[in-house]
């Protein structure tokens, strides 16, 4: 290994690091302060990184915001997969797989999600950063939750039911910040189960009819 | 009448008149520009309000946009009321309910109150005037929702399946924010009004099991 590629290597692992902490600190920051009281200052002190290290790796707000949101994306997806590789097999599938996207979708995570969504609403710029990737982890999400409820979706209603799961668990995080409590969300979260296990099996049998 | 009278019924017109004005200003301005976008002065222009009118009215923003909110919680429940007197009866009602309530909550008003409940998650003051009417609406709409659907709650799970259906649209509403559509929302709401039709029927009979 020559000096140049060994000094290189310890170089781009501080900027690894560096970037990493800027970005989380900014997701922290995005929960606690919200987007607007989301500032460069606050975020270059929270993750202590110089404010000239800062603007060399984010020169705006928005770089910085944007960048969250990826790392945010892929903490996501690793949250989500890590949660459903715990899950149960077998007769209580259905309410381990909706009560794990209850509990992300009341998470910090969503939260700061939410904070950019908002912001995004009336930011054209941010928008465009935000929309892509919101779509994708949409269509990630999606695809993860018919994978561990395990239904076919070339059946009729499936699709609209896999939907509408994941848009009742994200009406259910909206609540939460708000702070609503999760015993309510148990209750809602249990007889969802019970009628989408119900409403599966009337998608699945309506083919022999 | 007195001349005291006469002359003060005009006044308390105007001062009517333009209060809501200025409410109806900031709930635009939410909708256009988001709550850190939403300034005294830019409600005040748009308002056609002097700045010292609008400040002997609404000393302060938290001011404006908790009467915003208010004034906001009575349209809301206007808006509905009026929605659900053109409702269907018969066989295709609870469809027509899913989709009425799918629509209110796509439609601006619920744009400007989930910019006021994310502000209000970092903000103190504001929650504490949010919070309560926030939950007096949350309440009413359940209220209506168990009447318009005529389903008893003391039957096992109904309770669940009606706060279920608001968390649903609540979580379309929010999408619909970032640009979904309104083929998407009607495709899940068709589904989901199926599955309630059964599940309640389901809930009903087990009754006399």
């Amino acid at each position: 290994m020559s000096t140049t590629a060994s000094a290189r290597v310890p170089q781009e692992e501080r900027t690894r690091v560096m970037r990493q902490r800027l970005m989380e600190a900014t997701v922290e920051l995005l929960v606690e302060k919200g987007f607007s009281g989301t500032t460069t200052t606050l975020v270059s002190e929270r993750a202590g990184v110089s404010r000239g290290a800062q603007l060399h790796h984010f020169p705006t707000k928005n770089d910085l915001v944007v960048a969250a949101v990826s790392h945010l994306t892929e903490k996501r997806g690793a949250e989500l997969a890590r949660a459903a590789a715990r899950l149960p097999k077998g007769r209580n599938r259905t309410e381990a797989v909706v009560e794990m996207l209850g509990e992300h979708f009341a998470s910090p995570v969503f939260t700061a999600a939410l904070e950019l969504w908002v912001a995004a609403r009336t930011d054209a710029a941010l928008l465009e950063a935000v929309a892509p990737l919101e779509h994708r982890v949409g269509r990630e999400t999606h695809r993860l939750t018919v994978q561990l409820l395990d239904v076919d979706e070339s059946k009729p209603g499936v699709r609209e039911l896999v939907q509408a799961t994941l848009d009742l668990v994200r009406g259910l995080g909206l609540a939460n910040t708000l702070g609503d409590d999760a015993r309510r969300r148990r209750g809602i979260l249990t007889q969802w189960a019970r009628t989408l296990d119900a409403a599966l099996t009337t998608s699945t049998t309506k083919e022999s009819t």
